[in-house]
């Protein structure tokens, strides 16, 4: 290493450094994949969290989208603007305390995409890692970009002590092709998978109660036999689900007892078993 | 610049100079794009591919979208190994004589993620975009990965004179906030935006035949509005439309006269007269 290299890496070293104090205050911390977008990873995180937290857990959530950051919009945080203090950055505060930090935050306006070059975005994300101020957690959930490039890649590295990682799909044989490569990626990176979450697993119709298989049937089932990993339930679509994100209200809380939170009920417990035993 | 730094620019001068002669025969090119993964890019680009080819256009597909290629899933070309020769790399032909490339044709099985980093990937798109012998083409449809990050944009910046970009979206408002960011982007790369396409907007039950608004309702035509952008048209979800991808055939061959596919070809016309005009 010549000498006009050494300050860039002094300061990498006091980032790592900053990021493993600050994760050393968090208990469990658990990442949010997926093979592609648009199947509910942020659905998942933030009704997850929100589960969690109604167990009486404290609970952030690190939105890492850097594309197209959801979670603030889902928790009724948009527009939020976070405060930067001697502690540290102090994260945004959703339903049932659920701590948040979303790239989205930083945006000027909504019209704005982050057209960041790879090494900046990554910059960006240490430094986010690094200096908020989460306090103590019982769990960081993590929702990390879609699909298993070099961002997520970066994020799990930085991250190296993960507690497992959830895998979110839906049912058509395209989605499952994605999914193994999700699963690959997983174990080529050494992160424990707690498994499969199927979403947007077939519709009852709200007007005569049939039941409609929109996008096929069976995937996650099929996925989970032939790669060996547990399918954690499988979540119905429920246009309620659409609405309640776009009013920014996680639908446990709203729908507590529609078919979708029920299999959501399920799986977040689940989850945390396998976590805590 | 060094002299140690020469090669490498030279190599790089060389595989733009390729790709502006393979792109120079191809009268053409259109990039699809979206806020947001999952909200079925890569079937409109199947779809419009075979509209097009069905008037008697010679059509390409580039599938650029490293993370989860779907296209060849989607046009029954899955497993399919491409060959070099002389005249460069040959593209694999899909129904109607669609010529197709995609990143899925070069891992090794349906299980490997491309772990790439930012650099080694732009130079894989650079090569194929240089190597690639589509011939004489009418089109060439792109299919941009998901969201706005430096992939799409070093895409864009490679293939310089785009006839314009489709977007697709969702009707949830989730999905405005995202398209806002895709139409801001397509405006600073000085790219013309053909025009939005509203995918999954209503489900009829295939049952009872009432109509099921899934993801929302007229986000679509409210990002028309706001951002002076024209709504092409919604094509309303149809599990037909799932299948037929996991079989691999173009809904718009299919099922023909099922309302997504009539939906599909109005917008397919009104896209063809903008670019022809």
């Amino acid at each position: 290493m010549n000498k006009e290299e050494s300050n860039p890496w002094e300061k990498r070293d006091q980032e790592m450094d900053a990021i493993k104090k600050r994760m050393g205050r968090i208990k469990h911390k658990l990442a949010i994949i997926s093979g592609k977008g648009g199947v509910g990873k942020s659905l998942v995180t933030v009704n997850l969290a929100t589960f969690l937290a109604k167990n009486g857990k404290q609970v952030g959530i690190f939105d890492a989208d850097l594309t197209g950051p959801c979670v603030p919009k889902m928790l009724g945080l948009k527009g939020y603007r976070l405060d930067a203090g001697p502690a540290g950055i102090g994260p945004a505060e959703g339903p049932m305390g659920i701590k948040t930090v979303s790239m989205d935050f930083l945006l000027p306006s909504d019209e704005s995409p982050v057209i960041w070059r790879g090494p900046l975005k990554m910059g960006a994300i240490r430094q986010f890692l690094g200096e908020v101020n989460w306090g103590t957690l019982d769990y960081l959930l993590v929702d990390l970009p879609p699909g298993t490039g070099d961002e997520s890649l970066s994020i799990l590295q930085l991250l190296p002590e993960m507690d497992g990682v959830v895998i979110v799909t839906i049912p058509s044989e395209i989605s499952q092709a994605v999914v193994k490569k999700a699963i690959t990626f997983a174990r080529k990176m050494n992160v424990p998978i707690l498994g499969i979450v199927e979403n947007m697993a077939g519709l009852i119709c709200p007007h005569c109660g049939q039941m409609i298989d929109v996008f096929s049937k069976g995937g996650g089932e099929k996925v989970s036999d032939e790669m060996g990993i547990d399918l954690l339930g499988s979540i119905p679509l429920d246009p309620r689900v659409s609405t309640d994100s776009d009013i920014g209200v996680p639908f446990v809380i709203s729908h507590p007892n529609s078919p979708a939170a029920k299999a959501f009920s399920q799986i977040a417990n689940k989850i945390e078993e396998r976590i805590e035993q």
